[in-house]
């Protein structure tokens, strides 16, 4: 029986999280949540998450959200698959790019689909969606350039070491094609796309 | 010789991470980024750090950024002042709530003094800043009643264990007043800020 319970919604950042589960070959039950009938706004599902989004993951401790939280957990609970760096700083630069990627990248995509969070005049939310390309685009630039700039240093957003920070990268990434934003704009993400793809575990969690 | 230096601006969340450092009794420099020149944009501080934003810190291993990395990177570096669990489990509920203020609270306060980031036409950014009151009730509604809802467990938001968490709360509800929301209407919230307010270490990082 697992005592992990991992709520999700297909394309969503709880993609992620299923990467980590898979890599780190944890025990768990998948919930899916349906967002076209809007089960995430539900009385039963806000007693799982109030905030009435995913991901959540059910724990015997009790249920634990936000993408960067479940990541370092997954990473922390499951460490002989050295998922996360043990030491503080490498921690704190994994944490570091994951805060990233939930305060500003997701944010700078969520306005298209989510526009109505942040103003309620349609014309105001067709603004918004205009500005999106762009501001993925100047994320992934940063990305490119900063956070992946060494290609000496490995293959992975924290260089040699595989981390749960790339099944994070690789989900983000995913969106930028209908953020319309083409990744071959950015070759090293792009690259990281490839190999991450490739990698049984990504390919049991797309599954 | 202090090894760490914090890049802060007045009034921003940069303001959590002062709160830690004296908490730890760690030795910092300061460095006073100004805002009102746009400093923030200058290429010497675009060399500290790349996303032109506050706060960084400044380390012998190389510069941090992400108020939530920087908060767990001091909870463990000064692991003696006991800012932050050391179980799996309590650290990724840590992690949960800074992660919650960044990537949900910040940017619902932002769409007021930055609404020009995720929109180009004024129309928009004021329609955005219009709903920033609302939605900052709506977050603080959930702290109140979802993370501080158990005043038993203790007074702090991980319950009996002070943590670089309540700093960062204190800063963002420090936003409320300026945002339009009146914090008594969140009582858990107001009389947390309180206890805050009597700490030393957050009467130094306030001086
Ligand atoms: N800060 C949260 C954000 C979670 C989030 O926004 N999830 C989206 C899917 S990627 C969602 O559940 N949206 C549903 C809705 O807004 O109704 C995290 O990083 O986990
Ligand atoms: N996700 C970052 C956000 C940092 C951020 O937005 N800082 C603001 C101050 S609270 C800033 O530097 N703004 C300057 C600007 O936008 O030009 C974090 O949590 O540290």
């Amino acid at each position: 029986m697992p005592v992990l319970t991992l709520y999700y919604a297909p394309g969503t950042c709880a993609q992620a999280v299923r990467i980590a589960l898979e890599e780190a070959q944890a025990p768990h039950a998948l919930v899916r949540v349906d967002f076209a009938s809007q089960q995430q706004r539900t009385p039963e599902y806000l007693a799982v998450n109030p905030k009435g989004r995913v991901p959540a993951l059910a724990t015997e401790h009790g249920t634990l959200t936000e993408t960067p939280a479940l990541l370092v957990y997954v990473a922390q609970r499951f460490a002989q698959a050295n998922l996360a760096p043990s030491d503080a700083f490498g921690l704190a630069r994994m944490q570091e790019f994951n805060s990233y990627l939930a305060s500003t990248v997701h944010i700078a995509h969520a306005h298209r689909p989510r526009a109505a969070r942040w103003a309620d005049e349609p014309e105001a939310q067709a603004a918004m969606q205009r500005k999106v390309p762009a501001n993925m685009r100047e994320c992934f630039a940063l990305i490119e350039r900063h956070y992946l700039a060494d290609a000496a240093k490995g293959p992975w957003v924290l260089g040699e070491q595989y981390s749960v920070a790339d099944g994070y990268l690789f989900t983000v990434a995913g969106w930028l094609k209908s953020d319309g934003v083409d990744i071959a704009e950015f070759p090293r993400v792009a690259a990281h796309s490839q190999r991450m793809a490739q990698r049984p575990a990504v390919q049991r969690a797309l599954a």
